[in-house]
């Protein structure tokens, strides 16, 4: 039994490697140290075989349906998730940035903004948020990330994306399926909790005390470890020197640097063997903090970028594929025989 | 490598048992033979552990959405995905039959038909497609068809709803992936072109002549093989029943006994030792045309049994959760150096 699939080999892949014993990321062929902070997002897509073109409108039942979502105060990747499916597959990639800022400004009773085709794809989704054209520094922290997180071996979102296109299914179908899976908090849904720590801890001062508290009460480090790195991830250290660029000199970024060295310090100390080394969630709520996006956003701006994973993936299994459908182990009852109760004849009546 | 996962365990499970070399399936401790033909559809769920209450409204917006998707003659599958992401988790299991028959109506021009809680599930759903109360003889063939296709091992579409919710996703996330992954051909959506194929043979005469046509040409034979089972499908034998029970005396069911015959006797003949055996889809086909259901109705009638079985199975994965996340090999470029390209330094413009 592998229940989490701990070391199956379930794809061959010529989109990313990851190597989580020497703590390297290529990326279509480039180390992400030497792509992420140069390309351009559109640039880096193109090299996963996925075209950034594509109409960014959304259709106007994806606008009702925002506003629907809205009222009820849903989690903006429900929103995503919900408005995803209503897409055109060549808009998928395209539209994922209109989505994400049409919701933001709808929850918050400002009125959306059209997208811009002449910015690029970085570029628009910021203007989208704030009504501004961001500076070239932003862009460029900006797309730096998306790079950086754009795709990441099998993880669980891409993994899904590839069951569902498996079965022979839509590109929709699988996306929309890998939303859902990138929402969960063991994947793409911890960047918030990870700054709320730096936060929390508000002093470089008080790392120590507070880190210790939290560790002697089992209490997870949201940013520190990962299934796959047994070493420090190499996207932490893309986004922690994008993170200085953007912020040098904020007193942000000197906590963060000190609550991190505190906490790898003390992770040693407790739990020793694990090799629990920051992950790429610490400097991407950094990074995306410093970029004027609240915490909510994190975890949809992480799926702007991660779509062009996603649909590489499926074009991928695509080309040679093969239903994927493991095994199960029954553990329940057998040889139960079936009697219904005496006078429980079913009625109509449920 | 284990591209298609084939033998490896990924899950314990209580819920049902798929015993391949024997043709055994365990429903909740039940053989299928037993339980199908004599619970209802809400005692079946119940055995999961699944509430089969629960509102059987759509939210407004789901409406909105199934009249925009009928505009663009979506597929009712991705009809079904569109709106099943906008229940509340409890109405999951209970609203599922109002958005396929919603859909089928307002797609044929009709007024959708309000469910009927004093109706059984299985029994409302056939009422809110045609306006009338279904006969009892009609409900207990669908009640059949349901228990029989409920659960079903590690399936794509269920494996879809575990891998979602390892991430600690929320239960719509995991049940609209799964929708997604069983509207792929490979999954669940075949049963129309079995029927299609039995149509097209017209005539027990004809079928030696047809089928032999199609294997020679390299065709694959719909209804017959399954990853998993090497002897015939447990569930075909319970539902052949329920299809004689039906239609006894019609020649359509003495016709799909021929072709099912005769399509065994050829496969064993051209491809000797695969031991491709009818599977379940040959006798859903003539069950749900024996209930007046059209062809595009099937693979979203399937949805309405198996979403207890993707409720249950998220259920059961909450219980004992570990993030599943395989490993890929990497076969694509490695120590590639980035080099914009002189004279296409990017300007805001994509």
């Amino acid at each position: 039994m592998s229940q989490g699939l701990e070391g199956v080999v379930a794809a061959e892949t010529a989109l990313s490697m990851v190597d989580g014993e020497r703590g390297e990321l290529i990326i279509a062929g480039y180390s992400v140290e030497e792509l992420a902070p140069n390309a351009t997002f559109e640039e880096t897509v193109q090299l996963l075989g996925v075209s950034p073109a594509g109409d960014r409108e959304m259709p106007p039942i994806a606008h009702a349906v925002l506003r629907a979502a809205a009222k009820r105060n849903d989690d903006p990747m429900d929103a995503l998730r919900a408005a995803a499916g209503l897409l055109v597959p060549d808009q998928l990639f395209a539209a994922f940035p209109t989505i994400v800022a049409t919701y933001w400004r709808i929850l918050h009773n400002q009125q959306p903004i059209a997208p811009r085709n002449e910015l690029r794809h970085a570029a628009n989704y910021l203007y989208m948020l704030s009504g501004e054209v961001p500076s070239a520094e932003h862009v460029r922290a900006l797309e730096t990330y998306l790079n950086t997180v754009v795709d990441h071996g099998l993880n669980a979102s891409t993994f899904t994306a590839r069951v569902i296109t498996s079965t022979g299914s839509d590109l929709v179908s699988a996306i929309v399926g890998a939303v859902g899976a990138l929402k969960g908090p063991l994947h793409g849904g911890a960047p918030g909790p990870a700054l709320d720590m730096v936060f929390e801890i508000g002093d470089a001062s008080r790392a120590e005390e507070v880190l210790r508290r939290k560790i002697e009460a089992g209490e997870r480090l949201m940013g520190f470890g990962h299934r796959v790195y047994k070493v420090r991830d190499p996207r932490a250290d893309v986004l922690a020197a994008a993170a200085e660029r953007l912020l040098g000199g904020d007193p942000l970024y000197d906590l963060a640097k000190n609550v991190e060295r505190t906490a790898i310090h003390l992770l040693e100390q407790y739990k020793p063997g694990r090799r629990l080394q920051t992950n790429v969630e610490f400097y991407t709520a950094l990074l995306l903090h410093g970029l004027g996006l609240e915490t909510p956003l994190f975890t949809p701006t992480f799926a702007i970028s991660r779509v062009a994973g996603w649909i590489a993936h499926c074009l991928e299994q695509r080309r040679s594929n093969r239903l994927i459908r493991p095994q199960s182990v029954y553990v329940g009852p057998r040889g139960l025989h079936w009697q219904r109760r005496a006078g429980s004849q079913p009625a109509q009546s449920a």
